[in-house]
């Protein structure tokens, strides 16, 4: 029996363009992040149990792969019918930051800008279009409660998106106290306030009326109306007017990401909730009108160093949704293949290879990529091969080349061929 | 109670000054790697199970982190003590490239040269040094038994070590056919020879002596002066005559990459092992005189597409270690810190806010880095953060520079400080 070559299910190998792409695009985030002042850290896949199992990571903590224990822990454990598992793979990079920034607070600068790429894993039920492990980017800046945190982070991401010239993206802003303050004023209890959210959340998936529904199912009629009038409303003076200082401050974030980036398109969306259960105050979020969920988000959250035993500290981060991102740019046909390397050296015989290795070398040493071909095979299929990797020109040296001291130059675009010596060559390439 | 904010015992977080190097080494790496012609792949963390416990890790199989079943899958497997684990994390990057090439054999250029830099996992019990998740760089040619494969792969990995001017590194070849051969001809019986290729490989970590004793008590006086006249002897000529075509391969290895990296110091060492089982010809390790262990290492390994059912396919790999090239450079100096941002932006007060993220919005506009302090501290705490953060320049906007709409601008290397208007910083910091 052959084993499957197939990745475990919901899980994926990238080829050569797709890894382009990524790298491409990560490599531009993380540029652009840097040059607005935050800086990569980095956290191990694995984390003990009891940290991911903590408080705060809502739903996604149900998803978390978990990885067996070892040796005599293992066998005792099976014995004792305790926890098999000591460590999971990691289900989001907030929670490793939070970590990282309590282990570490005290060398830190402050506050800390951070920020983090790297894959994350959730044994989610594998569908299409839904990963097992994707990456995620995160921005964080941990120590400061002015709202100048979510204008740099929301700042930053907008120039992510016209680095890669991603246009028509909109910034949806909300803030969950404020949505706090409009459900007690309309009196809904305690207890429903989540069903609310995730009733009030499904409005860009559904009607307003089905919202509505919902609502008065959950809430009554009285307490649906109120919430109506605030959190559904076209109007947003009854949501201002809810509590003025918080909404003064959402207006006064729309206006700073509106200063950094000129143009850019920020509304307050009273609807927006976000999933996490760890955001405390403004939320963010952006769309794109080919994408039917956000391209990514974040918000505030105070209180999630508190598990590793440090006192409430402001914190504010958001993310880019890799992978969506990815999808998009594919979309936006800048998936293009990347260049391939500029000479194909052939290889023509055993006797002629010392030649062709030192032309490869002196290309190399002139700052070329050069892909050889390693070892006997037809021209042709040789060609195949050059005409694969998408390099520029193919270069022969057979005994007739050799015997002149000359190079055959193929360009591999127009089908030209001539004889070249190795300085005409470099002058070639060079143009 | 807290959790505690270190990582799993073994793992490691990674601050931004060593992000930083890491991530420009893995750069550099990856862009001569491509510069060679071979181009990057990715595969997944996970792996079934039954692909990582298949033949060929060796030892590495027993240090595979398991990944726990989940859901119904879990609970029958615990009722009838069946396996608890479906997956686990690769512990090398050889086995999925081997998986991925057998899924895709068929769109792939042939050879395919393929490159892989991603972290792998072993559940080593952990000590000083020695981490449970550590970075490989593996460059790989599938579908070609030509040596020039060998010469490529060795001579891309001294490129590598030249452009992170590491000086003095050593390339030892052997081939696995050959030590069988002089194995066979000392008359060592099959189920010797491993603990024989063991003794042997300990010659670079204790005495020619002390190697000499344990092969004559494994093998017998007889076997171990013969062994010692071809694999222990200073003279090649015994270890030529073995299996002269097998030498003269080896031999052109090491001319092909001595042509094609003028000044490399190539030798072939006949005590030279590797340990893999999955080698089956050439093999080769580079080595620096300040490290103890090996630098990086490869070979050929042509039967580990058989598992995924492709017939035996010609293939040679190799790998830095990268965790042991970051630790040189270190020893090195050249683990200084990154550049920081050009500019930091200062903030005085709430009402001149607006104007400095104005300031930091057009600075960014230019093209330069700008971290902003986000929200409102004393000047000093603020200075010190741009120290921190190794900014060059500190740009602020108190009343007096707003009326007179000009710029206070610190350089903080020299502490000068002077008045400027936008045009004129644009110019000073461009120069």
């Amino acid at each position: 029996m052959f084993l499957s070559s197939s990745p475990p299910s919901g899980f994926r190998d990238f080829s050569p363009s797709a890894c382009a792409l990524r790298e491409k695009t990560a490599r531009t985030i993380s540029r652009i992040y840097r040059s607005f002042g935050f800086e990569p850290i980095a956290t191990p896949a694995l984390e003990n149990l009891e940290v991911l199992t903590g408080k705060g990571g809502g739903e996604n903590e149900k998803l978390i792969f978990k990885v067996l224990k070892r040796g005599d822990k293992l066998a005792q454990a099976l014995e004792k019918s305790e926890e098999l598992a000591d460590m999971g793979l990691r289900f989001d990079l907030t929670l490793p930051l939070a970590r990282f920034y309590a282990a570490r607070q005290h060398e830190l600068p402050k506050p800390f800008k951070a920020f983090h790429l790297a894959p994350v894993w959730r044994a989610e039920r594998a569908q299409k279009g839904r990963y097992r492990e994707f990456d995620q980017c995160d921005l964080d800046i941990i120590g400061s409660e002015s709202p100048l945190c979510e204008i740099e982070v929301i700042s930053a991401i907008l120039a992510v998106f016209d680095q890669l010239k991603i246009e028509g993206v909109s910034v949806h802003l909300n803030d969950r106290s404020l949505v706090e303050a409009a459900l007690q004023k309309a009196e809904v209890p305690q207890d429903k306030r989540t069903s609310v959210c995730v009733a009030l959340d499904k409005l860009d998936k559904t009607s307003r009326e089905s919202v509505l529904g919902e609502l008065i199912e959950i809430a009554g009629r009285p307490s649906a109306e109120m919430i109506e009038e605030t959190l559904l409303n076209a109007d947003s003076a009854p949501y201002a007017a809810t509590l003025p200082e918080l909404h003064e401050r959402l207006q006064k974030i729309a206006e700073g990401v509106a200063t950094l980036r000129p143009g850019a398109d920020v509304k307050i969306n009273p609807s927006l909730m976000r999933g996490f259960d760890y955001y405390t105050g403004p939320v963010f979020e952006f769309r794109h009108p080919q994408l039917a969920g956000s391209l990514g988000g974040g918000g505030r959250y105070d209180r999630l160093l508190e598990k590793f035993g440090v006192p409430r500290v402001p914190a504010c981060g958001a993310s880019i949704g890799f992978e969506r991102l990815i999808l998009l740019l594919e979309a936006l046909k800048q998936g293009t293949a990347p260049p391939g390397p500029r000479f194909f050296v052939a290889f023509f015989s055993e006797e002629l290879s010392r030649k062709t290795l030192e032309l490869s070398s002196k290309l190399r040493a002139a700052g070329f990529s050069v892909d050889a071909y390693p070892g006997p095979a037809k021209l042709k299929a040789q060609f195949k091969y050059a005409d694969q990797k998408r390099a520029e020109y193919a270069l022969i040296i057979g005994p007739d080349e050799m015997a002149k001291d000359l190079i055959r130059v193929k360009n591999l675009k127009t089908g030209i061929e001539s004889l070249e010596e190795f300085d005409a060559l470099l002058k070639l390439a060079q143009s």
